[in-house]
């Protein structure tokens, strides 16, 4: 029972040796230079080499590292198959596969998306959320017209900017209660339920009271700034039975550790496949589309990993910036159904405000899991026509 | 009061134009379409460029960010400098200044450079410390002999490899009991003391039940891979009065947050400003002179962020990889007398083993404080003679 961590490293005409250097090296240390009698003893801790597979610029290699040298948490995984190897200029950490008992230790989801679909009461159609806008500096008044504007228009989920702390003028515990007031009432006269995703932060030791807080108050759902805190952070979280609310994993920070040229983790490991092990329900990052983007490729390899079938619960992936009605068919062709539609300027920025914004995208899903054109969907929605005739559609290719 | 952060971005035409995007995008959003009194209101608030200085290949940009809007913990101030940010090709974070009150708010190290000297009754010399070699997979009786051996050479600390974690040949609690009473005869007989950090692992969520009782068992130091766990959990570790014991920081993974072509943070600031602030006695990073190695000038500007005069405890610098006897004059010439000289194979590689190892070592350092040539000492010290037939002396530059 081990882990298999694959690399990329920059490519060399002794890779094997090097990668067995490496794999002895991070675990036992030698082994030629061992007793035959210790050699047995030293064995099941031993580093092995898998594979070694010859690229142009970079080679893949694997390594597996048996479980009996690490406890079964990710800092201590981390920390054995890549803690050292940062260092090396170039060297990628691309994978991790778990073997049974070791992927047993992680949670996965909590809810997932059968669990928030349930909750939310929508089987068919992918999800909408909207960011609050311009909340620094203002107060709850302000808070409480937005998200009801917002809830006008049919959002299912409203997410804090995730560079909202706890400030004075819209206190953490306020928020909470504030909004469950709002969505509660609109429940009542409507019938539709939304999710509001508090921003759980501060100090790392006060996580968890602060969210069992919440919870008491009313919250339903969480959003967590995991790369601030770590992974494992999240999954204790998860993992606190008495927390039991959805949590929108965001990823911030996270182009230190996976977007910068040369090295560092892959997003599709450290924003899909791992975000979901620990425990994130919604994994939100940043769409191909906008001023703020990781390539096509990633995000893909990123929503794959989140919803690819591997015995947890899937998570919904969250593409975000720079999305605007016209754009829904492209998501949806690019990301599936299984879809959070994410916006905040493309809600905000309709000529109509942020009511007309938020039913543009309901007519724009509504038409395109139809297979309905919007240019024909928007002549029966004037929300949808108005979106149009501001930011366009974009051609599905 | 605020925090200004230092940038590199790839550079521009129209960097102002960018940075002061950037500074309104991080804080209120916009600033020119909202009315005169809310920018009354939201002034406070506000981000402003301070400087852009334009350089060849990249630009340097200071940015303020007021302290109104995030909370006095390093995961917000992180999530507002950097969250974003992070995703931009070539953006590196360099720098924090934090002003008055807000610097005030990290605790520094809790023993320091003065404090660690008063317990180990060293003043006068760099202290010599060593990592355990081939734990894994042995048990106690290994690590007992290994500890006696190191003790009777004269190091002044020892760790445990970072890459041992909780087992069951060497259990965490058994680790520091053991060390502990051979720690405590190696006085009773010689009047030296010694430090031994044990590897504090595990879960993010056990980490202060397991140090405290780890205190309560005698552990003299801890070790602690802060960058599997953010530094904000160290500073946790640093604030919680019922562990009171040393804590060296150790650099694994940081190659990934600052190691990479491109962007993410500086060394100095990740492992050398921030690991200080938040409380880390000892930084240990990749000396610039092994095969795991970190850049000179990133080597001495982490140094020199942990012992210039801020107000707080210095911390020592441990680098670390790559370092004989031979070596101890460059190592003082590169960073100082208040510095920890860390060796593993520098030690264990000795041809007449590990006592004779720190033997060579603590002659060495000797000699090197009363600027007494190497080989010129090794005439009176057979350990240091022998380390210098094997590994030669390196002409200091």
């Amino acid at each position: 029972m081990g882990v298999t961590a694959t690399y990329l490293f920059p490519t060399h005409p002794e890779q094997r040796k090097i990668a067995e250097q490496h794999a002895l090296g991070l675990t036992i240390g030698s082994w030629t230079d061992i007793q035959h009698l210790e050699q047995e003893q030293l064995k099941k801790h031993k580093g092995e080499v898998v594979s070694v597979e010859k690229g142009e610029v970079k080679d893949t290699i694997k390594i597996y590292y048996p479980a009996a040298n690490f406890s079964a948490d990710l800092p201590a995984i981390f920390t054995t198959v890549y803690g050292k190897l940062s260092f090396f200029e170039g060297y990628e950490l691309i994978d991790l596969t778990f073997d049974g008992e070791l992927l047993a230790q992680f949670p996965g989801p909590r809810f997932g998306v059968n669990g928030i679909r349930e909750q939310l009461n929508v089987s068919d159609r992918p999800l909408l959320k909207a960011i609050f806008k311009g909340v620094m500096g203002r107060d709850l008044s302000f808070f409480s017209a937005q998200l009801e504007e917002l809830l006008a228009g049919g959002i299912d989920l409203i997410k804090d900017d995730e560079i909202l702390f706890e400030n004075e003028l819209t206190p953490f515990y306020k928020r909470i209660t504030t909004a469950k007031e709002i969505i509660n009432r609109h429940y009542e006269h409507t019938g539709q339920r939304a999710l509001y995703a508090v921003n759980l932060s501060g100090r790392t030791n006060e996580l968890h009271e602060k969210a069992e807080r919440a919870a008491e108050l009313g919250a339903n759902a969480l959003l967590f700034n995991v790369h601030a805190y770590g992974l494992d952070a999240l999954q204790t979280l998860r993992e606190n039975n008495n927390i039991n609310l959805p949590i929108v994993a965001h990823s911030a920070l996270s182009g230190v550790l996976a977007g910068q040229a040369g090295g560092g983790f892959s997003y599709s490991l450290l924003v899909g496949k791992l975000t979901r092990l620990v425990g994130g329900d919604f994994s939100l990052f940043p769409s191909p589309y906008g001023n703020v983007a990781i390539s096509r490729s990633d995000a893909l390899a990123i929503n794959q990993t989140l919803t690819e079938e591997n015995g947890f619960e899937k998570t919904f992936a969250v593409p975000s910036a720079g999305i605007h009605p016209g754009m829904v068919p492209q998501l949806l062709k690019d990301f599936g159904d299984n879809l959070v539609v994410n916006a905040g300027g493309g809600i905000f920025g309709h000529p109509d405000g942020p009511t007309s914004g938020a039913q543009a995208f309901r007519a724009a899903i509504e038409a395109s899991v139809n297979n309905i054109p919007l240019t024909e969907a928007a002549k029966t929605s004037e929300p949808l026509k108005r979106a149009i005739d501001q930011w366009g559609t974009v051609v599905t290719s």
